[in-house]
């Protein structure tokens, strides 16, 4: 007796014998290789093609024969004539296993394929979206033994796709029974299941096969700022992408102002949940806009936001995130739809998830970091800061790991800075001042240029010079502690303890003049001592949190240092270690994580195992709050020093050597210190 | 060594020994007596109220001693001397067992109390509703180990109450908080469990101890009329009932003509489901002003209504109704939110039940008939007709229960009927017409008097006599068939034919005049030969609908039959049988069950067993489509004659002796074949 032919599959190397004529993808299905079908095997949908290989594989011991599997068919060749198929690409359905072969699944035909991300992290997503597209034949009515149309589409759900019970809004059976009859009894269902179990969710339906796709949008609601990807939740493309500001800015910039607002004022929570909400609308619509899509094709929302934002966006007031014990209403992940949250841009069933907070000061936002960089599963030691308006940070490895939240304030987004602005063009967003001469040189948001170099000029009659950004402040000061304008107590020097006519008398202190754009009618920047004061409040903030964390943890030091945030993009390491923001560490162990949040939002997104995976992680994460240590205010003094008092910088003391200077008026001058031990 | 006190529970029978001291509200649970508490023996909300028995039990084999149970305590005094409490009663969660003793739970200390149905069937409600309330301590919030409140309050209610996993809306979130630090940490949850299972909903929350109720409401959603009763959920009692004139009624008269509407205008469907929704919530907001409740506290409503009715109050076309094969877009019972009806009168977290459609022609109000009246339980054969603009037949026993829809029309209700009325004061309702003079007596609605008494005039001058209504016509026509005014095919006879001056012709055939108010302005009420013909219709189909359930049962007659509707309240039994509306049975087996589909909506509302039970049911009983049938075509002309062209009825022969007339042209005068035969 001759053994039924053998099929192996690549890239899984899954292999089992079928016998002659057994379809490609049941192949596939039986031996659990990951291979793609939204059609179940009907010919229409292609997401199963293949490639099988033909010649010798020692490898695998077979010999691959031309007719090793049978010839195109009528449902292949027709689909083939009318969409086109890449040549070497086979309908797995349509094919069938006539001899051994070797078959290799393409990326794109794979359900689980992976995404590769563009950020710097080189971890991709696992594609496996919540919702997923089922072509279904259902049952047409019967008078004899009457059962309602859901409960025939069922039926066939489970029968032809193994979807088990389910459940429907009232708006999904309003367009149920005219999708059957249009559709012929064919009809495309979008399903949602939930990471929690219990019955799947029907979330659209459509005649025929749906080839308008399906999209989720993953949304990072800042307090400046929201930002949303919209991902084809097929591919995991993200297919466009936007933001704008948060309308709550106009009841308070920051987030503690926002709470006061709600306090003072009856109605208050209401009329910000409303604005932010509308905002939501808005984006949504502008969205999918750029992407031509239809908006009602975005069938899920993925929300990371901090704490206050989550409690407005919820609509519960945040009075009691602003006192001890910052209670949140909840921290659990929440699974809702897009009506509880007055989303009606989007699909009307849409599924919205929102991922848990940590603490009242540590929020989904800050679950989403961790998501994205996974401090869990690190080998060595690593401290993540996501710097906003609060910082968050989080500290451990595999073994264990904290988190706390800082309270920064807005300096190191150029608030509350005297020449400060937000990150747009004509913002200095770098600066380097000759250690000789003081004089600074620096580019602009929207120049590749320096400011000594030939093209400068040009970007800056587009744009003017406006002010100095947030990542431009940190270097700014850095530069100064470098350069011996400033010492190590945050004091500006005057022109004559600096040498420096950029040096110029404000008040009773200095300020140092970046650039005079007052013959032009443009705004004089500088950095003036209050601007240091600012400065040196948030970063002593953000390293006290960052001490406290250690120890917590009974470390002095750690081996790695990740900056998230789309600020933390732009923060130069070297500075910010200048600066004395972030523990001491070698400046090759710094990196930027870019927007972490907005990448772990993309990841709940498009796998569902993520949902699940931060849940636990969430609740495995020590929480220390800031508030109530005392040993906050001890690190938070020490660290006011530039870099610091009493913490050692050796990794830091490799590559910059920082000038002896004080500038205070009861000591010597700077430049006699530095003569005398120079 | 002395035994522990053994303690008695009655009327359960239910004993065991506790050691001395232990509350009597513990040994309760600890044997599962059904002993209700709210606030978990707090002494606060006193539902656990029990009278202790004294002295000698031969029964039991105890003597109970006066101080069998522990002395009043501060808690329970405090509780007396504020609240009250009956004389002999203590509360089961302070008073503590001393001795051996008996106690008695009362029926309103019971959960799972039996609440009497005013109608006649002697059914009780055993009280089991899906929300119940909670009395909860809440832990507070601890910054060292940060929780949100949510996360607090589920394990409070898993804790002290077995509450296992819950969720929580936003619109809830935003109300916890508040009332967490209101109540001191303790408050009071609305929570709803599923009968599917799953996790149970918080509905609401309320400082401390919640006392203003919980309530639901029962709708039974007519084409005509919405009736709905608001229930207490603790007691069962029905605390206001209302009832307004569905306002689809713009768009169509009966259901049919409203389908047609929503066929031939866009948007038609649309504007039903918007009228529908908006007179529910005008209905909701009057019956909880008439009970001087907060509309907010109706935590629950359930619906019964016909397919078409419960399409548009799902928001779905009801074209497909219309039409073979008359497919459901779902059969299954829904369970919703009060926001997926746009029910924004109750409280926006009400949950809502919609009980199981049966068949495209038979509804959930047939479903709810089932339930209250509980055919798969009989022993004897049991009809139930509902009757309505349609009817709704089940026929069955334990064994098998059948069930079809009748197109009988409107003319039972009074429309298509000349001097046709709905029920209103005025209206004639019951009627008698002498067989030897011809000459009619009759009552109208709003009087007790026959119009030959001498209260009727005071009445009449009251309301006027204005019109036949649905029970009315069916009496006139049969006591003109008793009084020989009638042939067996349904032709009224002339003046010379009948010998009354009351038949008057009217074209080419004759009209039977029952009152001529023309002297007083008022109508002349008369009932014609195109009445007569309406109700042949309406009561063949009836008929025919009987029989073909008959037949596919195998059985030639029934053994009781129960008319269901509020109509059917109103239907003398011998009249309908006169007529041959029902099948022939001993007219003591012919019985009213009053608004039955009201009575399973009240069921289902009250206790979460009979939602399984309904949905169980509604699965097993086999649907007979009449539209389909060729039979029944064949029955419905045979059922045309008066009572019938070949069906015997010999219960009817017994009490009523049918005059053998004849009117029409070719034939002999009745008068002469009588005299002939007699």
């Amino acid at each position: 007796m001759t053994q039924d032919p053998l099929v192996i599959f690549t890239p899984s190397g899954k292999r089992g014998r079928f016998p002659a004529g057994t379809p490609v993808l049941t192949a596939a299905r039986q031996l659990g290789v990951d291979l793609d079908s939204v059609c179940g095997g009907r010919g229409i949908c292609s997401k199963c093609q293949i490639t099988p290989a033909y010649g010798d594989f020692p490898k695998h011991g077979v010999h691959v024969a031309e007719d090793a599997l049978s010839p195109w068919n009528t449902v292949e060749q027709q689909y083939k004539d009318k969409r086109g198929i890449k040549p070497g690409r086979r309908l797995g359905c349509q094919a069938t296993i006539q001899s051994d072969v070797v078959i290799d699944v393409p990326p794109e035909s794979q359900v689980h394929r992976q995404v590769v991300r563009k950020e710097a992290s080189d971890r991709a997503i696992s594609m496996d979206p919540a919702t997923r597209l089922f072509l279904v034949q259902v049952d047409q009515p019967d008078m004899h033994t009457p059962t309602g149309d859901l409960e025939r589409l069922e039926r066939a759900l489970r029968s032809q796709w193994g979807v088990e019970a389910a459940t429907a809004d009232p708006s999904f059976l309003a367009r149920l029974q005219p999708a059957l009859r249009k559709g012929g009894w064919q009809v495309s269902v979008a399903v949602f299941r939930d990471h929690h179990g219990g019955p799947a969710r029907l979330i659209d339906i459509w005649p025929g096969l749906h080839e308008g796709g399906l999209y989720g949008l993953a949304v990072d609601l800042g307090s400046t700022t929201i930002a949303a990807h919209l991902t084809d939740l097929d591919s995991g493309a993200v297919v466009a992408s936007a933001g704008i500001m948060n309308p709550q800015i106009r009841f308070g910039e920051d987030l503690m102002s926002r709470v006061s607002y709600a306090m003072m004022n009856p109605g208050g929570a209401e009329e910000m949940t409303a604005a932010v909400r509308a905002a939501l609308n808005d984006l949504a619509s502008e969205i999918a806009e750029q992407a031509k899509i239809d908006p009602a094709l975005i069938v899920e929302t993925v929300f990371v936001c901090n704490p206050v934002m989550h409690h407005l966006l919820l609509g519960i007031d945040p009075v009691e995130l602003g006192q001890a014990p910052f209670a949140l209403a909840t921290a659990e992940a929440l699974r809702l739809g897009a009506g509880d949250l007055g989303l009606t841009a989007i699909n009307p069933r849409a599924r919205i998830y929102i991922l848990p907070c940590i603490a009242g000061h540590v929020g989904a936002d800050a679950a989403a970091v961790a998501l994205a960089e996974e401090p869990q599963t690190s080998e060595d030691l690593v401290l993540i800061v996501d710097v906003g308006t609060n910082a968050e940070l989080l500290l451990g490895n595999k073994d264990r790991v904290l988190a706390c939240s800082s309270p920064t304030g807005p300096a190191f987004e150029g608030a509350q800075i005297s020449s400060g602005q937000r990150a747009a063009p004509g913002a200095i967003e770098a600066i380097r001042i000759d250690p000789e001469t003081k004089e600074p040189r620096f580019r602009i948001i929207g120049s590749k240029f320096w400011s000594d170099q030939p093209g400068f000029a040009k970007a800056m009659a587009r744009s003017g010079i406006t002010g100095i950004c947030g990542s431009g402040i940190i270097e700014a000061v850095a530069e100064m502690r470098i350069a011996g304008l400033l010492d190590e107590s945050g004091l500006i020097g005057s022109a004559e303890q600096t040498g420096s006519a950029r040096c110029v008398p404000q008040g009773r202190t200095h300020a140092y003049v970046i650039h005079d754009g007052s013959a032009e009618g443009g705004p004089v920047i500088s950095v003036t001592q209050g601007d240091i004061r600012a400065i040196q409040l948030a970063k002593s903030a953000l390293y006290a949190g960052a001490r406290l964390l250690m120890d917590e943890l009974g470390v002095d030091h750690v081996d790695r240092v990740v900056l998230a945030g789309a600020f933390g993009a732009h923060i130069s390491s070297k500075h910010a270690m200048v600066l004395g923001m972030i523990p001491d560490a070698p400046l090759d162990k710094v990196s930027s994580a870019g927007n972490a949040a907005g990448t772990g939002a993309r990841i709940a997104l498009c796998n569902i195992a993520a949902r699940a995976e931060v849940e636990r992680m969430v609740r495995q994460i020590t929480k220390v709050e800031t508030a109530i240590e005392p040993k906050f205010q001890e690190h938070f003094v020490a660290a006011n020093a530039i870099p610091h008092k009493t913490d050692p910088f050796p990794e830091l003391a490799r590559i910059v050597t920082l000038p002896q200077v004080a500038f205070n008026a009861g000591a010597e001058t700077g430049g006699r210190r530095r003569r005398r031990r120079g």
